[in-house]
């Protein structure tokens, strides 16, 4: 049963992501290939390569994003402010995604710029385990195992401490939840999950 | 009898395709026209033709691709997974409409810039057939018909192949789907097709 | 009572009008002040009133044509074909409408950027006509006359043919819709129109 | 219980205050920052800070913004005119937030960009708080006092009023709304507010 209040938190929350997402490609970076031929206009494209992969890279993770949050709201019974507020600032985290994927593909090789992006992701992450715990706490047979949220943080900290060392260790820090969270949970589990109509 | 999954599924994906459909036109570039007189400024707007027209075509495909969805989303029975993620991956492709809008409107008539725009419209049509595939085996009594989804993929793999030859064959095989999808479906169907309230 | 085509058509519509009023403000141009003092300031601002002015005619528009297709959206019965495509090219002229208030800011006194402007609101009043009428023909007993849908279009048209004489006659035609579609309706009408609880 | 008149008001004032939030990430500059050392780096990054700041300010306000807009929609009883056309002024003035946000990142120092900022949000709460009003005037059991709603346009008001003394002072002022509407109202209060399902 739905009320009001969560529609509206959901409407939102679809409203902000749909956008952030959609913006992505609006940072793609457009070519003056002109009449040149087709090798000529690959070589132009070449350097786009980075900016490309780093959409990529923020296009599936907000959409992890999204399925996540799609589902863990299906258990919230209660809207009070503290799961207004702490949405309302993975929200701030979803719409900075953006600024930083723009920022990565303009400079991919610069250690700040892998930082930001990487401290942007675990603040989205971070924000929405602390969203999953608020609702965990008030819904405790939730199939939405606590563990499963914590997979981000640590590895998008992971990813912020391997600035240190190589920023392509971080790139890899930033690719793996991507990999877990695409691979399906188990299917009696799955079944629990969906619900048919 | 609709569910909250399912009524999130179709918001992020009219949203996805409201901020796509609109962006469109955000990429039509204003000529500086001043105090000119009427055909002077006509002379100046006649560059921008190219980018009217490829507006007009992205316009009407992401408006087929809306109208379809709207269709076949009536149809789904059950979120799983699978829906979840090729539903997104065709996002993805909407998402990338307006930047190969842009891509084309800036070189029409470059031949890699033709071959992506064919590209994204053929990842788009694509995903859409398999979305459609996936509901069609849960729902055999859908009046979406399978080859009706095919259409559009193989006349835009016809789009990239024909790149090869000549861009304007290109543009043929890109219009022709759009031409297709107009015809209204014979009234039988089309009435089977709406809800009376 | 709702169905599902309706609610998600009221979303499609909802969504591309939301985004095109907001990005109007988005094309607003921001001049460099620095630090100097607030004179100066003031002086490099004046070039900016067109812009402003275009804004707050094209946001009224837009608001206008929202609070009537929000209205009339209450009286349809049934989703078909017709309804659909018509609604489609009304939101292509409602994306195209922060195109034109682009141009417009930017060529405030230029005759083929009034005429532009004066052309993409007669689309969008007179494809609201159309819409209106099918509507109509459905569910006689609206309480939205045709008469009132006709007063857009007719002076829309005005302001296109008045281009040819003076741009500043034009801009009137553009005002007076929205002067006249402010004015409430007669309170026995309104009282109609509204539903309470 | 919703009528489907309300539900689109609220459609509407969501996608728009979505789309203003999440565009104000896109204004944050991009710095070229190539292959620096992470120290260069931060010191290209500092000139941003500013802009950072105000995104920050603009967000949190426009949370604060939606917040109360969801509080206050479940007690409004009957959409008509009045009500409309309010809340219309109101997101008026939430699609300039992100305008005067980028004014205020180019030019934080300048005095008539800080008075521009104040106005908007003077606007965004005053226009919020005639529409509290009406909702008021039809439900006087509602639990959001009056008081509550005219902390934001006297605070802004000061804030306008003190660009003539300081700009700093300015900025106080526009900081003060949003710790007040941050601390939660008294748990007897929350409870009334929260609809448990």
């Amino acid at each position: 049963m739905q009320n009001s209040e969560k529609i509206r938190l959901e409407a939102i929350s679809d409203g902000v992501i749909a956008i952030a997402i959609t913006l992505l490609a609006l940072e793609l970076k457009i070519p003056h290939l002109g009449t040149k031929n087709f090798l000529d206009s690959i070589i132009d494209v070449v350097p786009l390569i980075p900016g490309v992969l780093t959409f990529i890279l923020s296009f599936v993770s907000i959409a992890i994003f999204w399925v996540n949050h799609h589902r863990l709201s299906q258990h919230i019974k209660k809207i009070d402010g503290k799961i207004i507020w702490i949405n309302t600032l993975f929200l701030m985290f979803q719409t900075l995604i953006p600024f930083a994927t723009r920022l990565t593909s303009e400079n991919p090789q610069n250690v700040l710029s892998v930082l930001i992006y990487s401290v942007i992701l675990f603040g989205s992450s971070a924000t929405f385990a602390i969203l999953h715990y608020f609702v965990h706490k008030e819904d405790p047979i939730t199939n939405h195992s606590m563990e499963r949220s914590l997979v981000g943080p640590i590895f998008y900290v992971g990813a912020i401490f391997a600035t240190m060392v190589s920023i392509w260790i971080s790139y890899i820090f930033l690719i793996i939840p991507l990999i877990f969270y695409f691979i399906p949970r188990s299917t009696k589990k799955e079944e629990r999950g969906t619900i048919s109509i």
